[in-house]
């Protein structure tokens, strides 16, 4: 079943492109493992956060890509550019008004 | 610019499944006028809410579908379900480690 993984990230002032790139860098290895959707935003309420919603075909697939060795790579990349103010969300789909 | 909107919708003990069966009717009028992705779910934390992620191909693409008559009506009729306790969050897509 689809797992929705939503996720804010908070970065020290000035950091968020820094982070923006890391979370970005092509990775084909996510979409190998069940990564369908991997987006990366930013909006101006909050200029010292970015936004990431992914899309797995399970949760397990997306417990597993912690285990991968870029996603730990990219992880630790990025914690000296994070604030420690963190907040997301996650589900369960169910369904869609785009599909049967 | 892609557009993602994120919410969580508190509803009323016991409504959880009607929210869903309403967000979740089939509206081919949402691709027509911009939404690229739209998923409804739940989760076992939150029992009493109902999670959306949309991404469309503009913020004005989302602003325009809240004048829509389909869309007007499933708000008014989702109404009466909902505890009043929302969240979520709005973000611009800047990339995606599944594209380059």
């Amino acid at each position: 079943m689809t797992f929705v993984n939503v996720g804010t990230l908070g970065v020290l002032p000035g950091k968020r492109d820094e982070l923006v790139a890391i979370l970005t860098r092509r990775s084909q290895v996510l979409a190998d493992i069940g990564c369908q959707l991997y987006e990366v935003g930013i909006n101006e309420a909050e200029p010292d956060a970015v936004f990431v919603v992914e899309l797995w075909e399970s949760e397990d697939a997306h417990t597993a890509s912690l285990q991968l060795d870029s996603v730990r790579a990219a992880i630790s990349e990025a914690m000296p550019l994070l604030s420690g103010k963190m907040g997301g969300l996650r589900f369960r789909v169910v369904g869609s008004p785009l599909r049967d």
